[in-house]
């Protein structure tokens, strides 16, 4: 009898062991199919199916094979189980059967109805994996990209119209696609079709927020190969990576919002403290976010007076990694939201620590950041395309769907219009209609309204909204996302734009009526040159090797603090000031600005003698596809606009 | 009510993301401390603590942070219930508690000794993870990097005594230990310190296997950082890499080895079994990893005749990289062992793929394997660390690690001289006794040993190998790890090699007695000569651009495949044959053979004709942490050499 247990061990051991390599083989797989056709597209320059909507069918044609081609487990697997005594969830569970115990580990709450329907095929319940995957793995790499590869200078020019589309357009986005899902659900209870108790408002809202979320992967990548218009990629780019974190911290927020008495009645304070909530959840994110940042390069700056971390670019790269992945990771354990602290981590590295880094490790982490954003992202869409055949609880109504695909239109379209108005009123360079139209069409939903979904699929409302999601997904990708290059000839917008010559003409033609524009500066470009003054004489010489040394900025009885805070390199390299990108120049900044009489900065003048280098040392977003050079130095500036300053 | 279940279920969620934050969150806070101090210690060239020990160390300190500074769950997280009902053992148990379904997976069966001592902590189990990630995720990497990055040229040169210390000396080892192990077994039987039902001979032999897996990584980053003699670092890399899959297969050809009747008898049947279990899984995936290896590259190879993959560099790494974990998985899912498939695609990849690749993609995936063997090296080291207090199963038992102990000294001493002194009498060049001691104290067992021993801890026997195990890690790890410097110092072993003159040097040497080394071959070197006939004239051309075209190599009417299966460009390339270091020159070939009267092989006058280019085009197994230039090409060939040909 001993033999024959220890047999039947080994063999349930070898089979968990094959099972794990069976689930990362059917990945793995798909990854490789999406990779050769994406190449294929590439080289045929096929741009009707993007990679995006590539990885999703496969992931939809591998789920099919395994829902309809694997043998479904027997009943026995889940059998059910009554018994009064467990009355509170325990995370563990022992079961003693004849002195033999094993151990159950609580995995998650199920309805009666699942219960059920809960006869399913193992290999499916093995396929869906943990969404903790999702946030704590998948999605820190994408959106850290997404942040480090930031267009610092476009994204600065026009920073009051991001900011505007991304915090209140997706308020308002939230909210309309909230009020026409709540009317939906009226009527569908009206009709019969759902139970009055299972949707209140603040469901509605729960899927008004997590639907806010637009996709930055498709039309972005569509965007970066075909070189569109500069400003409008920054619009789009800035707006769907902003309103992410905007929406997750919605999201959150509303998921926490709890009125006293009755659900669906407005609650006052409840709904302040979802407010205050929001704020001080995105404040706190943003700031853990920025610190992990000045630490990640603080302290290896510094050390680095003494020794060097550079002669070892792995452990440069390793920890350039580590503390990023940290931001992220700390941000989740302290109950705020990684993904914005880790989107401004992101931001903030590519600002200062990109610039301390080894020439050697600036490749290295470009790259390994490339790739891991390159595969986090295929195995996302691979998995949605996977989720819609494997996950077992799916609730389809038809009547939701359409209700969710009617109410995400108008909210985008509320959304966009009315914004791209009132910024229109403030702005010299006016938003055009075809930008705006673009930015309509470009509302994709991706994976991070899916992953907002699938965190909670525990009830059928929850359940429900999950299949919605997922469709919409996959209906935006694919007609969207396959739409972008017919649609952007149609609305006659400029591709093939090289971002530095665009912003060089620009700054010609400002030249000639550069009087007028200096006169026109509005709070926004004041705040930004407080901001800038502060960076440029304090932390820039505190966190990089850029800028004056801080014993001349700061005052002389802090001189022996400066001395030690300054990195000798400034000393010798107080000219080389590679940042300059950060305001491009005094002409630039007043492009979009309205008038206001506030005197010149102090340092001003110093911006001006600089001019503004057409530097962009940071990657820009390239994904890596379509060749890059073996640079490690930023590009030169071009002296032609030294002139312009 | 609803409400406040509502309530409940977020901050039960939150609960668990955060949780799993955390413990990401304390493993990255090892990796960062790990990385701040090996840069202190490259600093200081402080060496008696190498990284891998401060890893360990800190996790060691982490684990008891954890183990003593969180507080304890309460009983009632891990009640007992007794049940006769459920005697099969379920993989999920749905629990209904007043309508309310609750899902609990299947864990593991535990014994009632750990049953009654499960009051334990809830943050130590979820620090111990699932050991199926170790085998899944960290160690491929690893091992993929070992054969990528191995010394092709002196590799082959060591060939037949790397063999016989792999496969012998496991074997020998394996023996010796289970042998000793099993008397000292008898022995506190006698002295009632375990039951004499519970360790059986095969118990004893398992240990002996996993046991037998020497570490390559402590050592060998040592050896590399002080160019220690290359052929003394070429037989410890050779070993240590080998000798990892020897001991895997042999593991598990144990754990399936069940004699008929008294599992304490011999019986015949069973063991040839074995045996034959043991070949055909290192046959298998050997086969399966060298197929993957030849897959990875063939098609993208033939693929890019008429368009070109490499224009897309990001494509070809990530299609590389996930070919060659494709080559674990799928032998793992096909049951075999998928370190050695790995291990073999490694080793095959840089024969062939490696020259395939574009400049740009061999740095990316140079750097892309080493970050991941840098990062899985030091996160298992971690782990290991805080094994020691998290693992809550340890069953300590004094005389057993004693015996361990000693046996693992003795089956070291059994299998180094032995084999050398039996190697030494068909060498020409002697493996010297400092190089023999070397050996003998370089025998650390890491993170094969502790993979193997976690993989199964569920009876009593196995809990008092995985303590000794650990125990055994620690102590070599420390102990002989730190110790490698002196002692290299000690046995008067050359530092500061550098490899290539040192095999110029050697040739020069050579030269003068010509003659007489060009009459001694062995058949290991005539093996090779076929091999390498074989491999020139058919598998070269047809799996790289290198080589001379098929249509010259095969007969005239096989033309038309010929033509199909040649690049192009080996047409133009037919002279530029950079694989020259695979045979380093005839006369190196002899260098350690006895005689024999075989007649030259046709493939051998232009193999002299070609002489023999001092080129490694293959990454040296540097770990990076010394720098490394940005040169995507191979280094130049010494033309001093070629006149030796």
């Amino acid at each position: 009898m001993e033999k024959s247990r220890k047999l039947k061990s080994v063999k349930d051991e070898d089979q968990f062991y094959h099972q794990g390599a069976v689930e990362l083989l059917v990945f793995n797989f798909l990854l490789i199919l999406t990779i050769l056709t994406i190449w294929l597209f590439k080289n045929h320059r096929f741009r009707f199916l993007h990679e995006t909507g590539g990885a999703m069918l496969y992931g939809l044609i591998m789920g099919l094979i395994l829902r309809y081609a694997t043998a479904p487990s027997d009943t026995a697997n889940g059998a059910i189980y009554d018994c009064e005594k467990l009355k509170t969830a325990l995370p563990t569970l022992l079961v003693n059967i004849t002195n033999q115990v094993y151990e159950y580990q609580y995995k998650r709450e199920i309805s009666q109805h699942n219960a059920n329907a809960h006869q399913g095929n193992i290999m499916l319940q093995k396929m869906t994996f943990d969404p903790s995957i999702f946030f704590n793995v998948l999605l820190p790499p994408i959106i850290f990209h997404a942040g480090y590869s930031l267009k610092k200078r476009h994204f600065f020019r026009n920073l009051g119209s991001i900011l505007a589309y991304a915090f209140l357009g997706t308020a308002i986005s939230c909210i309309v696609i909230g009020l026409i899902m709540y009317g939906f659900v009226r009527a569908m209870v009206h009709i019969h079709q759902v139970e009055s108790g299972d949707f209140h408002f603040t469901d509605c809202l729960f899927f008004g927020s997590l639907m806010s979320a637009t996709d930055p992967v498709t039309v972005l990548a569509i965007f970066h190969e075909l070189h569109v218009d500069t400003d409008l990629y920054t619009f789009l780019f800035g707006e769907s990576v902003l309103n992410d974190a905007v929406a997750i911290v919605l999201t959150y927020s509303i998921s926490i919002y709890s009125p006293k008495e009755n659900p669906n009645a407005f609650d006052a304070a409840a709904f302040f403290q979802s407010v205050g909530n929001f704020l001080a959840i995105f404040a706190g994110s943003f700031a853990m976010g920025s610190a992990y940042a000045v630490v990640t390069h603080f302290f290896p700056l510094h050390l680095t007076k003494f020794t060097k971390l550079c002669e070892f670019p792995m452990l440069e790269t390793g920890l350039f990694f580590l503390l990023s992945w940290s931001a992220f990771l700390s941000a989740e354990a302290a109950g705020l939201t990684g993904i914005v602290a880790v989107l401004f981590c992101g931001v903030t590295q590519a600002h200062y620590t990109y610039n301390n880094l080894s020439a050697e490790s600036k490749i290295r982490t470009k790259q390994l950041f490339e790739f891991m954003n390159f595969l986090a992202e295929n195995v996302i869409f691979c998995y949605m395309g996977l989720a819609l055949f494997t996950f077992q609880n799916h609730i389809f109504n038809p009547l939701f769907v359409f209700g969710a695909c009617m109410a995400i239109f108008i909210a985008r379209a509320c959304n966009i219009y009315p914004i791209s108005f009132i910024l229109n009123l403030g702005r010299k360079q006016k938003i055009p209609r075809n930008f705006q139209h673009m930015m309509m069409f470009s509302g994709l939903r991706g994976a991070i309204a899916f992953a907002l979904a699938i965190r909670d699929t525990d009830s059928q409302p929850k359940q429900m909204m999950f299949t919605t999601t997922l469709l919409i997904v996959f209906f935006t990708v694919w007609v969207f996302g396959g739409g972008t290059t017919p649609m952007l000839a149609w609305l006659q917008i400029r591709v093939g734009v090289d971002p530095d010559e665009d912003l060089k003409a620009e700054a010609t033609t400002q030249a000639a009526n550069n009087q007028e524009s200096n006169t026109t500066k509005t709070e926004s470009a004041w705040l930004f040159r407080i901001w800038y003054g502060f960076d440029h004489k304090y932390l820039k010489p505190i966190l990089t090797h850029a800028g004056p040394p801080l014993t001349t900025t700061l005052p002389g009885w802090c001189n022996p603090v400066a001395r030690l805070l300054t990195s000798p390199r400034a000393y010798g390299e107080q000219l080389k000031d590679d940042d300059m990108d950060f305001i491009v120049s005094n002409d630039e900044l007043s492009l979009n600005c309205a008038t206001s009489d506030l005197p010149p900065m102090p340092g001003q003048s110093r911006i001006e003698s600089l001019g503004a280098p057409g530097k962009e040392n940071i990657y820009e977003g390239d994904l890596g596809l379509g060749g890059y050079e073996l640079q490690s130095e930023p590009a030169p500036s071009c002296p032609s606009q030294q002139k312009n300053g």
